[in-house]
């Protein structure tokens, strides 16, 4: 048996290896046979790791969700309105590395509606992402001149489809939708959206 | 050598299982063996039809891309404002029938991600789509008060980010986006976008 340190070391190179896997092809490319490749390793220690495909993909998952946790973020200057921009920028391919956590996100979406388990998953983190832009869209409401009119979950929802509808559209299209482009659909939307 | 008609029968039978297999587990689950097996055929009959996966996948394309003009269309009341609408709620996961259609091409995205040709194949899909929601834009331009203000290449591209978004969250989420939410969502959305 390798001591404790050895096993802690061995489970943060497979997690390396796992990101790796998925920043170069995504959910659709994720294979214990892949995964085993990039660590230079036999696909039968993997299975040790993984018994099967859905212990991979469901710790790729976490792998995914750490690094998006651990992305350089965009400041939120203040409350409401800029806050609210600052959240959909952060997931907006601006960059090289918001490009491949994007990438990364949209391959999950197709094994993800294959699963159930995976497809309420992911009905949670989709519920977890509106919660917090609700906050900012109600902040940014209360500040809006004229007061509340639209439904705010609706506004919410918004917000996410035109988002995560621009990330596709840029990650099939950079050179179309570079980041000052993006950035700039994304203020015009706002302002449509929710009067300053 | 089999007859031509037998041919002919043959090739529309493999179609119609490749689309079964797509409507059921979308592109990730495309494989020769599930198609093989949805014909009750061995996998080295298929090979006949398709050397290799990208054979296959490429098939797969054409045949959703068939489905998809094939599909029942939400009638254009005249133009612009009226038929963007139309045209936009045609992408959403409105029916049964439609559901089926947009997780097809979302399970698309990963697959097409991951392969030079097939990003550039669907990067031409978008330019398509976007230049006939361009001619329904113009048109609204021309009838909103106050003439054109805003580009309309960045109209298009929020118009199909809002589209896209909003068909991924209704099919992780069904129960929180029918039919109905989905069309007052878009109408609200387009009131923002352009004066009516």
């Amino acid at each position: 048996m390798p001591a404790r340190g050895d096993h802690d070391a061995r489970r943060a190179d497979v997690s390396a290896a796992v990101w790796r896997v998925l920043a170069a092809r995504g959910f659709g490319g994720l294979t214990l046979r892949a995964v085993a490749a990039e660590m230079g390793v036999s696909t039968g220690l993997l299975t040790h790791y993984f018994p099967n495909k859905r212990a991979l993909v469901r710790h790729a998952v976490d792998v995914a969700e750490r690094h998006t946790d651990a992305r350089d973020r965009h400041a939120a200057a203040g409350e409401g309105r800029p806050a609210l921009r600052a959240a959909l920028l952060d997931v907006l391919p601006l960059t090289d590395e918001a490009t491949v956590m994007s990438r990364v996100w949209v391959s999950y979406w197709d094994g993800a509606l294959a699963d159930e388990e995976f497809t309420a998953d992911q009905r949670r983190r989709y519920d977890r992402w509106r919660a917090r832009l609700r906050a900012h869209v109600d902040a940014a409401l209360r500040e809006a001149p004229g007061g509340p009119g639209a439904d705010p979950d609706d506004l919410v929802a918004t917000c996410a489809a035109f988002a995560h509808g621009l990330v596709v559209q840029a990650l099939f299209d950079p050179a179309a939708f570079p980041a000052h482009r993006q950035v700039a659909l994304l203020d015009r939307f706002l302002a449509g959206l929710i009067p300053a």
